[in-house]
């Protein structure tokens, strides 16, 4: 299946699991739905939907562990947007969630959706079929999502501002804080589609690359997008006197070590053969990203 | 077993499952175990354990999912403390979760005790045994804490600030954001313990009466407790023009009113007989707190 056609079907399923609010708590559901709508690339739930088929899994009875990952990911970016955190007014080219519903309502939207994520993902189809695997796969999300993972390296990212800190520091960082959801999809997937210990790991090693890959392709795009393609502003970095992989290696050796990430991505399912030819070109693809 | 022994395997294994964080971040570690640690009462996972041994389960192989109940309350407190919401400074009689570290990490804190909670619960013994079980329970626990839930009852909360609201709003607000995680610390012991649905109705009814009964005497304690027992300022329901159970019905309406869903509670355990003993007796407990 082409992703775009994963992207139809997540999109569309994305919209049926999100709570039907009736009267209760209208602005709150408004508010996860305005979220998780339009813009996302989506990249999360491909990859954990293109993992599980490449162990042989059936990517549909994946489909709500992808929906709850994108959940995931779309909570962090309320709560990172908040005015305690970045305070970032835009996010995908419109106002922030929290400037469109206010924080209180943000800050629930977000509680709600990462709530929503796990209801999601226990009443899959893959919980149905395979609950042992099913509670596997919750129990990865959340320490991949938690305190040991994404939300580890937003903390680290806290302590960061306004400091310069160490290149192996900032690969810290961003290993938790955008490689750990990277992870969780071809982990995910891997783990639902009951994939042998070395499939696991050869996904899990793609995931880390690609992940390192995408997030020095962020800092690049930080300086060197416009900010109507890119659906936020640039600069942000610098503004805010981040390091990233740019201050620390300038322009062209962010490039080159993403470009190096991008290979080890590549490599990592040589095992697979050409089957997996579809993840070599989306970690490639991600290279050349223009937002 | 005694509730009291309930609390102390809480309390420790509590401990153990926070996670290790080393030096990645040491600040929302710090600030989860904080916010859990002393001064709660721990009712929700004591109902869960007993609930469970009501129905015939084994409440250590549910001990982990009591905790990640506790763990929800906890975060749903740290977030509720906020300043965007009630901007609560005092909370179980020391400095609020963002008073002592600041509101970013207080904000992580409450997302990572959120997500940790599913981790706690995945990976329990609970779902090691009885993983189609342990599933079921997480979904419930979701639901019951999402957007349909706990957190759909905050949003009712708050768009009733500065607002009369009729008693029947004001039970649709306490039915979700208090009642909700009564009813999932009952109903999850059900569910982990296999219960029939003679059984797991019973306990739903418990829950919801004494979900209604709390809620209550919180409101009568806002208007009659000490600040230093209570643990937390008193009269912030009328500072904040609330409407509550005392402003609707009156100190003794409200009095009524606890007394009546207290019964309602005890009677819904009848078919258990003696063997709910202990849950009787917390109702009639809960009642007459003072705190």
């Amino acid at each position: 299946m082409s992703f775009d056609a994963y992207i139809d079907k997540i999109n569309r399923r994305l919209e049926a699991l999100l709570p039907v609010c009736g009267c209760d708590a209208p602005g709150v559901c408004d508010a996860m739905r305005y979220s998780l709508a339009g813009g996302g690339k989506r990249i999360r739930p491909v990859l954990l939907l293109e993992s599980c088929r490449l162990c042989g899994g059936d990517p549909d009875d994946a489909l709500d562990f992808a929906c709850a990952l994108e959940m995931i990911h779309t909570y962090s970016l309320i709560h990172d947007d908040l005015p305690c955190m970045d305070d970032d007014d835009m996010r995908r080219g419109k106002p922030a969630c929290h400037i469109a519903f206010g924080e209180a309502t943000a800050l629930l939207a977000g509680d709600a959706l990462l709530t929503q994520a796990f209801a999601a993902a226990a009443q899959s189809r893959a919980a149905e079929l395979h609950p042992a695997r099913a509670v596997e796969a919750v129990a990865l999300l959340a320490r991949l999502a938690g305190a040991e993972g994404m939300i580890g390296g937003q903390a680290i990212d806290l302590q960061s501002e306004n400091r310069a800190i160490s290149l192996s520091r900032l690969q810290t960082m961003d290993r938790l804080k955008t490689g750990a959801l990277m992870r969780a999809a071809c982990e995910l997937g891997a783990v639902l589609a009951g994939a042998d210990a070395v499939k696991r790991a050869a996904l899990v090693r793609y995931a880390e690359a690609l992940g390192q890959a995408f997030q020095i392709v962020d800092d690049i795009l930080d300086v060197t997008a416009d900010e109507a393609t890119l659906g936020k502003p640039v600069g942000s970095d610098a503004a805010q006197s981040k390091s990233t992989y740019v201050s620390l290696l300038g322009l062209s050796g962010a490039r080159a070590m993403a470009q190096r990430s991008t290979g080890e991505a590549v490599d990592a399912l040589a095992a697979f053969g050409e089957d997996a030819a579809p993840l070599r070109r989306l970690a490639e693809h991600l290279m050349t990203r223009t937002f």
